[in-house]
């Protein structure tokens, strides 16, 4: 697709510009950034009332409208948000593990961006924002590609990204927007592999496989999360029930939320009716093997597919387990590697599941909700890797970053 | 594919043993390997014997039928190889980055392995060993796809590791080769995305680019190299000669030898004929532009595809550029990212190349030739990376991990 190798060819050249610009420089375009998009959020807020009135002329539903809708507030949060990176430190440049090798040569790895970051993402437009602030900072050119229902207010918040850029006196192609959004482009962008070093997706299940299945670009998988909370034979009580609770109804559309329960048979004849109650409170409808049925009457009865599904709703699957050993083994058989927790007072069963559980983020007596940039303390993140290469868990500043080997010689040969 | 499918499985269930396993058993396993290898080394010989008669009928070259064959002494090598993985440190299950967070929750970010690793290679059948030993000290089971042509040697290395797994009481499935040796197991090696958590392509050009746009198992692209060395304006001449000599000829089928000579245009006069005559009475083939063909008698006049090729032979291509900013653009514009060298003794033109040369391994007045796990300090290495994503340059044990953040908790909700 000629568009897409035009702005690949474009991107590789700002790319040579914006790695070597210092963290002084990046830090001015942002804060230019986050001052444009308030002085022109009337202009934001008109792009973002023609997407909305032709998104419900398509006949699109209340959760992506609402993701979809931008207003004053929202405005001024994705503002903050590029203040935030601003405060964050530069990963660029660091070079660590400097050596002296016997034969003098001097060799150091030194910190680089990653070059061309290509995002294919949906819906809501903050991610435009987000995303090409995280690039800048890291020195990495960026190539958008929202969702058509998204266009206007996405193309609105690039404009803005381009008049802070051609302010500093810097090249605009360091952000850039793809203009079709038709599925032709996606595709283009899966085998852009000349222009691109890596492609994230970020939205729902479909299409993060859809990407991984179909791109020959190296690719970030994201998102996707079938979340265990084990109430293991010697939890504490309270505990288990308020981070079953939080775990799956603080925010249940969230990939960090809690979609399934997994109870010790030893202690299934308190616990289950404990946590059933405040679920049931919480107004959360349970899918259940023949004991929790039999524990919580307001339970049905859960098929096999109930173990492998992310709900993103207000559901919970629940089964009984004979065994520690039981309840790892059915996470790592139905997981999809994201966050998992164990409630238990027990050394060994905590440093068990520990060991065992094969995810991006591991708990003892808390509740899944905690996988996130800010909540790791690592500031934004671009999103929460649930593969193993690369990056895995929340994906911020560092993970944008790849490295160079610097060696310094004077004159060695083999 | 079921053979792969029953492989991958039984892989999935190894590997939760193996990633469990101390150094202390690790190592055992990999010295009793060594000693066993050596016992057996007639065995193994006579296997290569049969490959190698095969291998002959079937018309195989020169280069190919030396990189297959076997001797006392190349087995004895390969027992060398896993004794220096046994003395080097086990990089598993080290936590770092452990903090404190505001809210109590302990975060850490603990090294783990990647878990089953696929390779697919060619001929060479001390490959086969070298895999394995490194997966096994890193805790990751590695599922093994060697070309048909060294089928009877892989067989019998990889019994020697099943006979040395099995005395310890380990699984005997953490180490696995692909008995199908068509193209269809390799293609459903790259599809094998439920079991296979990487996919390493080892070997020649087209076998890479194969993987790389075929497999939707995450890949690490290695090897391909088309190593340049720039001779500046400021360059000491004799530290050009021998840099030059030594990164064309010491070792030219191998990936980080050179490929392309640059020269500054101020300095073509005197440097080209200097390196000219070391290159020719070397036995080097040159393919140059004008002015190199104009100060090089021997130099034949090089084509358009010759500044993207890779030789891996006794040929060399030179240019001379009127800067280092033109060096450099040639480099980022035909270079395959693996090794690329300045020589120089400016300061500035030092650091503009160290800054601006997208690679692997950036060198001042050094020979490519040092790019290798060993030549860096980090021991034996399962392939150079000449990608972005996850590892860059020689990947040792350290770039056959992942991490898992471990939180805990004492009843932390959000």
């Amino acid at each position: 697709m000629n568009e897409l190798i035009e702005m690949g060819k474009r991107a590789r050249k700002a790319s040579g510009q914006l790695a070597n610009l210092n963290t002084d420089q990046k830090n001015e375009v942002l804060l230019l950034v986050a001052v444009l998009l308030e002085k022109h959020a009337d202009l934001i807020l008109d792009a973002n009332a023609k997407d909305l009135e032709l998104g419900k002329g398509m006949g699109l539903k209340g959760a992506i409208v609402d993701r979809l809708t931008l207003s004053g507030d929202r405005i001024t949060g994705i503002a903050e948000g590029l203040r935030e990176i601003v405060q964050l430190e530069d990963p660029i440049g660091e070079i660590v593990e400097m050596k002296k090798r016997p034969n003098g040569l001097l060799i150091g790895k030194k910190r680089v961006p990653l070059g061309v970051v290509g995002v294919i993402y949906e819906s809501r437009p903050n991610v435009t924002a987000d995303v090409a602030g995280l690039c800048i900072k890291t020195g990495n050119v960026c190539l958008l590609r929202g969702g058509k229902e998204a266009f206007q207010s996405n193309n609105a918040i690039v404009s803005i990204f381009h008049e802070a850029i051609e302010h500093c006196g810097l090249d605009p192609n360091m952000v850039q927007l793809v203009q079709n959004t038709t599925r032709e482009s996606a595709v283009a962008m899966m085998k852009l592999n000349a222009y691109l070093d890596i492609l994230i997706p970020r939205g729902g299940a479909g299409l993060i496989r859809t990407v991984v299945q179909n791109s020959t670009v190296p690719v970030i998988e994201t998102g996707v999360g079938n979340c265990h909370v084990y109430v293991d034979e010697f939890a504490d009580l309270a505990k288990a029930v308020s981070i079953v609770y939080n775990a799956k109804t603080h925010r249940p559309g969230v990939c960090n939320a809690a979609e399934s329960l997994l109870v010790h048979e030893k202690v299934a004849d308190i616990a289950l009716p404990a946590i059933g109650k405040a679920l049931s409170e919480g107004g959360v409808e349970i899918r259940g093997d023949e004991i929790t049925c039999r524990l919580i009457p307001e339970a049905k009865i859960a098929v096999e597919k109930d173990w492998a599904t992310e709900y993103l709703d207000l559901i919970i699957s629940s089964k009984v387990v004979e065994s520690v050993e039981a309840a790892v083994d059915h996470i790592n058989t139905y997981g999809s590697m994201h966050s998992e927790s164990i409630i238990t007072e027990n050394y060994s069963h905590a440093q068990y599941f520990l060991d065992r559980v094969d995810a991006a983020a591991v708990y003892v007596n808390a509740s899944t909700r905690f996988t996130d940039g800010f909540e790791f303390g690592y500031g934004a993140e671009i999103g929460i890797s649930t593969q193993k290469l690369h990056a895995r868990g929340p994906m911020g500043l560092k993970e944008l970053t790849t490295n160079k080997y610097v060696i310094y010689g004077s004159g060695q040969t083999r």
